[in-house]
């Protein structure tokens, strides 16, 4: 999975069926840190996410496994709310 | 799933006999500005995409469940016409 | 899927016994110009492919798609010749 | 699979019920004589690693294959905590 | 597919169950003249590679299908010794 940053919304009215209903985000990768990395992607939000939050993404074929996407079109899908990222004190 | 311009079109009279009757687009990756990013690919369109149309990508295997492409040997599907990208205000 | 252009043959006789028979062909991914885009991949071949023929390939679970390639140990299959890669004229 | 070292800890309370009571780890990709590559990545724990250590990382859908995470929404998870890496000596 | 250089072994002695008794080779991608291109893998050894020998490696999924590897948590495997790569003469 990787982290991200929730920076906007997909509005698409012409779409495939199964995604009717689905909340397309626009996810920008970031570092721990919160520094973009690589460009934006869109991911099928699972759980209410907010604009701006840092979030997990799930990609390829596992994006499928969230809740309620079973055998939808999607390779990326937001799965959780990040809290906190703790990185290892240097020793 | 990404954001793509569709760019133009691929001709291929000898091809897997699952893929007649399929259209393949030639789709640049886009940044939400419309940028170019990244080379372009070719993907299988399922919802009637048009020339210069700012799409929806999906990749992998979500490709093939995509609306009637079950089983087919692709890797990339067009799952939606992107109407609107709307990026969060910055604060 | 991708373009790519066919640049070489791979010989290797001690290999998976599901890949005995195959051809497995060297391809340069390119740009719709021609264009070499990053280094070459080793794709299985499903529709008799020349050398130096631009051809379709299709990577990941899907290449397991192409004709006949159920169940094998493959992540690319060329599965399309190209013919013509029309891209849309400039406003 | 790739190795890496163990950089962090991810804390999300609202995610996905699936990943409750996991562990996610945040791993940095590390090349054999530890020095970075590329950024870190979100991965499930399956083999109790610990901060700092080296480990084995699988990625994709065979991260469902590990131990106790069949369909789950993950795409990366620990397999194996790494005591060696040995490479070929120069002739 | 992708060409690989066996460059050295991986000794894990905690880890996934499924993975015991696998050798697991670190592998560098190579171009078809030899040079080293990207960072090596990590991929289990199904056709008895030796040190130094140019093997053809399958990733992804993909892997799962080799020789004994079914169900496996890996993502890469290596499933031939490349003997020959004869590139297209130049016209």
């Amino acid at each position: 999975m990787i982290l991200g940053k929730v920076v906007g919304t997909i509005v698409a009215t012409r779409k495939d069926e199964r995604l009717v209903g689905s909340t397309l985000l626009l996810v920008q990768p970031v570092l721990p840190d919160g520094e973009a990395r690589g460009g934006p992607i869109v991911a099928v939000d699972t759980v209410d996410a907010g604009a701006a939050e840092t979030v997990l993404v799930v990609s390829g074929s596992s994006a499928r496994m969230a809740a309620g996407q079973a055998d939808r079109p999607i390779d990326a899908a937001i799965i959780g709310i990040v809290d906190v990222v703790s990185t290892n004190e240097a020793p």
